[in-house]
């Protein structure tokens, strides 16, 4: 067990080098040569680990999943019990967006993995299962708070779960300092407030 | 005369050959070289149009949203005179996302440059200063349409501007086929109807 518990924290490290790499010298210079130096490991040891630049960029994707599932479900935590699902959507929303430095790096790593994904047939298909995962869980969301009478009932279910997720948009636009984080924030809660009928 | 036309009429098609490289192989592998090879022509005489790699990607990034504006200035031309501000704000999101091929391979340029402007502060200025340009266009058109009462007066003009601004965000989820064009269009209406008082 021990010895299972050693080998995911390793691969976690490497993970974390990835991105530090990608982060500093973009993606196409994110050989297993580079990760290795800047995990502070040998290029055989990190083999041990990945056999591949592809199962180490496989691994750095779902890590960078789950670090942002991880933070969501904190956030949650710290909500009322229950939750009122329009927290939880602002809740999974600033988890997404580059608001914080935690939420930056996954935030640029996805970026990376998108477009990287556009040039490569079988990281599109990891890339977009996880888009399409979450864009499930959002529309599951909506839909309840549909049927609880939380979101008013003229509002269809499929119109509103893409436009929470286009609200993912202001990543770009924080990134590049086009808009600041609090007016990011003030049209997110507008629109879910006007989403959840609590202003006109 | 004719002279300056086929200067500025070789960057362009050297230009075009950037994006198929770009589009193909990634960013980092736009070199001079690559985009040569793909411009069928030396490397010498691309040198004779770009001295150097960063004024090519600069001449690029310029012609890429040079073609966007000429696209959105042909889709106002085609609308009713003068035309309503919905109509305007519709046509210029239209442009900017990956809906069809014309479409499609600016905004995966657009997209490039974005990241690759995360890693090199020269070009995220110019990304940036671009960026800002299109979101005071955007404003401005929304400030007129409050001023003229097509636009609810409870709307406030900066929140509004960045929620059509995010609107963007659609770009990866169609490039990806987490949504499809038709979603991504009916989501689009349905905000632009509301922001307009044209559905509750």
């Amino acid at each position: 067990m021990p010895k299972q518990v050693d080998h995911r924290e390793r691969r976690e490290s490497i993970a974390r080098a990835l991105w530090v790499i990608a982060d500093q010298h973009g993606w196409a210079k994110t050989s297993m040569r580079e990760v290795a130096r800047e995990a502070g490991v040998s290029l055989g040891q990190l083999q041990h680990y990945f056999s591949s630049r592809a199962e180490m960029l496989t691994f750095a994707i779902e890590f960078t999943a789950d670090q942002t599932s991880r933070r969501v479900a904190q956030g949650i935590a710290a909500l009322d019990h229950p939750p009122h699902p329009r927290d939880v959507l602002r809740v999974v929303l600033v988890q997404l967006l580059p608001l914080r430095p935690d939420a930056r790096a996954t935030s640029r790593m996805n970026a990376a993995y998108v477009l990287e994904a556009m040039h490569d047939p079988a990281l599109q298909q990891q890339v977009a299962v996880g888009l399409r995962d979450g864009r499930a869980m959002v529309e599951r969301l909506i839909r309840e708070a549909l049927s609880r009478g939380q979101i008013p009932a003229n509002r269809d279910p499929v119109i509103e779960t893409d436009l929470i997720l286009s609200l993912t948009g202001f990543a770009p636009l924080l990134e590049l300092e086009v808009i600041e984080p609090e007016a990011a924030l003030a049209a997110i809660d507008q629109h879910l407030d006007r989403l959840f009928g609590l202003v006109p």
